[in-house]
């Protein structure tokens, strides 16, 4: 093959918000395919928060990218040459090759997509972003019809799904998120009861009035004064599934979060989870969220970037909340 | 009768850390029983950290006391006169007669107990808050056996059971408690593995040497900057039983805990419970408790002020951490 491979590294360890010096190119060409490989040219890759962490050297639970390393990510593509009797050119498939144009594996990571939806979506709402929103509601936020559920990030990959998910669940759903767009977008287009822009000063009043219950569940993505204020707002027997603290990723010194005693007093349960952990339930999530994308009650929105080259302003992006929904990178 | 029963009562809502003009006294006639009811002379109140909370008149999983009533608290006793079938004069019984020294009951509310441990026992080791540890530990916690639990308060009611208990469960057991009086009986009396205490100004270094490989289940009484320690030394999928904070219970401005994102990156489970939630459990809690207690397994220290004009100075001295193990007052 002639054709070449360009690719995002990380090119030094950021301290607190990364910039674009933070990443580097490189060009390589793509190789062949060795036997019980394949070559995979991806559409799409998925940009997601929790990259931020894998760019620290610290204890987490998945390894940090070494600096000099391509950037890891989800992505989604199609098969351009194949030694692998599994898969045949023209096959779509979800992987993980990271920020870079072509990858090559030998299938075990690949996950081939039926096309019911719309490829990118297999990265967003029918892929890991929708199974997070699925399995960390569902499993531990164990909602009850009537009950109501906040989730931060309301408008992102995740949180979108999770509000949805909840009125389909026959819960009162109330989202938070940054300025009056994104919460427009959440009520408007989403369908939730309710969505509260954490940047308006009388925001604790505001998340007040729009939980005149008391919360239930709260779905947590970014942590900081935003949790501390939906702490304040338990009910009895709360459940928290702890998904991200995106507010805490770029930060030098942590939030000191002081509403953890309504933790003990209302005998909540905060749960850390990771949604790589539930393998066993991908199957099922993947197939209910198909299902209803396809059906129109589940609706997304992508922002999406254009090549390989605009991956890291788009990150960055992200990072400070300036897409709307699914962030993703088309790879031309 | 004649008998005239002193009484402790709320006086004010304290602010901050309370003062024994928090409380005042009443002297009132013993009433006779009426139909179905029993009258208690107390023999000995229990004094729990949870008092202070019941103080505030803040929402929580139980109703404050009002100021003018007398202060809640569990109790055990003996009948001294009886128109309920059920009990007869002579019974010891556990109650929760609150700060005073008699008690007057239909019954509903009292547990006779058999005498096999010391009737101060009922209240501490085979009482509530040795079935906090055994709940909170085993049900919350789950450990396993090789794997290492800390509890803070490692020398009071709660945390000295729990960390026998671990040991009796195969665990390491690592207390936490203030200075070195206290750790040196939670090692070398009740058997420990390790003890560190908070006050030192190495604690973080100290905590790591204890835990060297990390920490499965953290069994948490106090909060605070102790919290923030363990937090940062938990393993994967740790699980933490969140009993109390009583680091914050005189706090006026709430310490802000910093190290959240560690219950996100290692997968953890906080909860916070209440032992009264589950009284199914009680039973063979307290059964396995007495035998074990009986058969010199668990072993136990009780600090007992006498009389109940004593009452308000030692409970504020409890608050202070100046007891070791469970914090009585013999009514005598």
């Amino acid at each position: 093959m002639t054709a070449m491979n360009t690719q995002v590294r990380l090119a030094s360890r950021p301290k607190g918000f990364p910039e674009e010096s933070t990443f580097r190119f490189t060009t390589e060409p793509v190789p062949e395919p060795k036997d019980g490989q394949v070559v995979v040219k991806n559409r799409f890759l998925s940009l997601d928060p929790y990259m931020r962490g894998r760019m620290n050297d610290a204890k987490s639970y998945a390894p940090p990218v070494n600096v000099g390393d391509v950037m890891v990510g989800g992505t989604v593509g199609e098969v351009i040459a194949s030694k692998n009797p599994a898969f045949a050119v023209g096959d779509k498939v979800v992987g993980a090759f990271g920020w870079q144009e072509y990858g090559v594996s030998d299938g075990r990571d690949l996950r081939k997509v039926d096309g019911k939806v719309p490829l990118s979506a297999y990265l967003g709402v029918v892929g890991m972003p929708g199974v997070t929103a699925y399995i960390g509601l569902f499993d531990i936020g164990e909602p009850k019809a009537g009950e109501t559920v906040v989730v931060s990030a309301a408008s992102g990959a995740v949180g979108s799904v999770v509000g949805q998910l909840a009125k389909l669940h026959g819960c009162r759903a109330v989202g938070i998120a940054g300025g009056k767009a994104k919460c427009d977008y959440v009520v408007h287009e989403l369908g939730f009861d309710a969505c509260v822009d954490y940047r308006a000063a009388d925001f604790a009043q505001l998340l007040r009035a729009a939980t005149p219950e008391g919360v239930d569940v709260s779905f947590e993505n970014v942590g900081g004064p935003v949790m501390d204020a939906v702490l304040a707002r338990l009910n009895n027997r709360a459940r928290i599934p702890l998904c991200g603290l995106v507010s805490q990723y770029n930060a030098t010194e942590p939030y000191g979060l002081k509403n953890a005693a309504s933790l003990l007093s209302n005998r909540a349960k905060l749960q850390g989870f990771i949604v790589t952990d539930h393998l066993e339930q991908w199957p099922k999530a993947l197939a209910d969220l198909a299902q209803w994308v396809t059906e129109g009650k589940i609706r997304y929105h992508e922002t999406v970037a254009r090549g390989i080259l605009d991956a890291p302003r788009a990150f960055l992006g992200m990072l400070r909340g300036e897409n709307l929904g699914k962030q993703l990178v088309e790879l031309t």
